[in-house]
């Protein structure tokens, strides 16, 4: 395949891989799988786990529900706190799929009553220590308060509690997952008990690629719905999820400048490709990492080249001397990303080696390949 | 209108204001007006420049060049390095406008003498100390090197020297936008001397928004290319190139979760909606500022709410206590963007708050209005 502009590759036997390594997981200890499909955003790319079973799916709009439902999905979880403004987007898809939502406040559950047309199933959001959305794990009076609004309610079945555990997005060794992990499991364990007398036999999902990836002892858990898992990225393997050699999306860019002062070259590259999240790596922040590109796909960083900076359409990669004078203008770089779930929409689709088209429900009106 | 997810609403007339203050300034300077249509990227928002004599643009890629060759632009300048591998590209569009490129380099000019079936004009981009791309203002003989290949060349006209002084961004006073200002000038004139027995009556060309914007003094200067201040955003209120009232655009978020242990919430409008984006503030890091709305438009920041975070879809908004108590799950929060650029790209359209639809060249095929 001839590239001639930022292209964002996909490595099918990669994701495949990743897809394999959790559902053995899920497979071992017993669990439902709700794999979160906001990383990739394709219909294919479900597909691939379509064929090894997987039946439900997570979202984090209504709009990607719909997406989905469109290719066949037919149990579908929209992981992100009701808004009570979609309820035309609500009712199409609850006419038409098994749906799931999230609830953390009462308004929501009186909005539900007041304007949802068909039966929905509820999960209760648990903030376990993230901080973000969910209702505290402590507010042991307004989890009751909406299990029971729940059960009143004859359009809506409480399905269980739900927790993302977003916090292990800060960890930076196994050793913290494990610990986020453990205070995850046991305080979700404990709402649910708490609980228990209003509604037996409820759901408890997680879904976290960091503690999804490295935990072990789902004892007391029955769903897991990560998502970055799928393709991982930079940011992943300086958590502790996984190791370079698993990320499945990489950037592929010419290179247009070169500074001879500085060693760093200017590739067709930039915020608007990549989207503009950046780690700590030995001291820098960093917009993500060279690799070299074989016939049998991309390797791993191993010569210290990565991006600097980003602005709209400009990446400046920074090269050892001697790798900055075998780059030619013209040449292109491949780069790992360092958040490939907004890479991923900020691409809009991705390619294969081969040159095969790859749906993503970001797809814009511009910039397709040919 | 009635708003059910992230909307990004424009104020046309605070746009067109924004657009008349740099067309006096244009004016008064006898300078060549090339606006950069890479902040607003929109067919729509160009005709508000036409309709005041506007005759050349500035873009950053050749796809958005084709959008505007569309549009009826006949002098367009693509102020990115020379891509070599996208010929396709520039000579479907030097065959329809005049076509002006950037070049830093002497491969690119040997690939346009190899490849160009059309006639085009180039700048030579300088590097006056932003670092990012051009020749080094002092590599004098590189950039004389270029300039009689360009002279040598029967396709290629020499038209002028080029400068985005990228730096601009860091400044934090208005006295910083004028040391560099200064700078950018004294540096790039002397460049043109530097050439001018090679080419006489050569172009200066210069384009950013904080040195366009606070710059007084444009002798010497032939002709900017500024792009943000049709928007201007909070990056540049914090620069010092303009006011918070300035703002041409603004995010409209639906509030779906509330936390009251820390006085935040949640809305609709993550990074896939804002671009991730952000600025120190009173030494914090955010993402936006939350701004009343009035029915006559948006206000400015008057009580210190602001975006905390952003993950995929989700934004936490931290708010006085009073301010927390006030709103209610289903309100809608109106948000001042970081970069505008980006936002709108991320977003790809605009509404009026009359409810019109503006376009973007980033159109996605989703979440589309209505």
């Amino acid at each position: 395949m001839k590239i001639s502009k930022p292209t964002l590759l996909i490595d099918e036997q990669k994701c495949k891989a990743n897809i394999e390594r959790m559902l053995q997981k899920v497979e071992s200890n017993g669990l439902k799988f709700r794999p979160h499909f906001k990383t990739h955003q394709s219909k294919l790319i479900g597909e691939w786990f379509k064929e090894r079973g997987v039946e439900a799916i997570t979202v984090s709009s209504l709009g990607m529900a719909k997406y989905f439902e469109e290719a066949g999905w037919s149990e579908i979880t929209v992981a992100f706190p009701l808004n009570v403004l979609q309820f035309d987007e609500i009712n199409e898809l609850a006419a038409k799929v098994k749906l799931n939502l999230l609830v953390d406040n009462i308004e929501a559950i009186n909005a539900l009553e007041k304007q949802l047309a068909h039966h929905v199933f509820v999960y209760i959001e648990i903030d376990t220590g993230a901080g973000r959305t969910g209702v505290r794990f402590d507010d042991t009076d307004v989890v009751k308060e909406i299990a029971k609004a729940i059960n009143k309610s004859g359009k809506l079945s409480l399905k269980g509690v739900y927790s993302h555990a977003g916090h292990s997005y800060n960890a930076q060794s196994k050793e913290d997952i494990h610990t986020i992990f453990s205070l995850t499991k046991k305080r979700i364990i404990e709402v649910k008990e708490r609980i228990n007398d209003l509604s037996p036999d409820l759901e408890i999902c997680i879904g976290d690629t960091p503690t999804c990836s490295v935990g072990e002892d789902f004892t007391g858990i029955n769903a897991i719905s990560p998502g970055n898992f799928v393709f991982y990225d930079l940011m992943q393997v300086f958590i502790g999820s996984c190791v370079s050699s698993d990320i499945a999306v990489a950037m592929v860019c010419p290179v247009v400048s070169k500074n001879v002062h500085t060693s760093e070259v200017c590739i067709y590259g930039g915020a608007v490709h990549f989207s503009k999240d950046s780690e700590n790596w030995e001291g820098k922040d960093i917009f993500g990492m060279v690799v070299r590109q074989e016939r049998s796909g991309w390797g791993i960083p191993d010569n210290g080249a990565y991006v600097k900076s980003l602005s709209q359409e400009h990446g400046i990669v920074k090269l050892e001397k001697e790798e900055f004078d075998a780059v030619d203008i013209g040449d292109v770089l491949t780069v790992l990303p360092i958040h490939s779930c907004l890479t991923a929409e900020a691409m809009g689709y991705y390619m294969t080696p081969g040159g095969d088209f790859v749906d993503h429900y970001a797809q814009k009106n511009r910039d397709l390949p040919g």
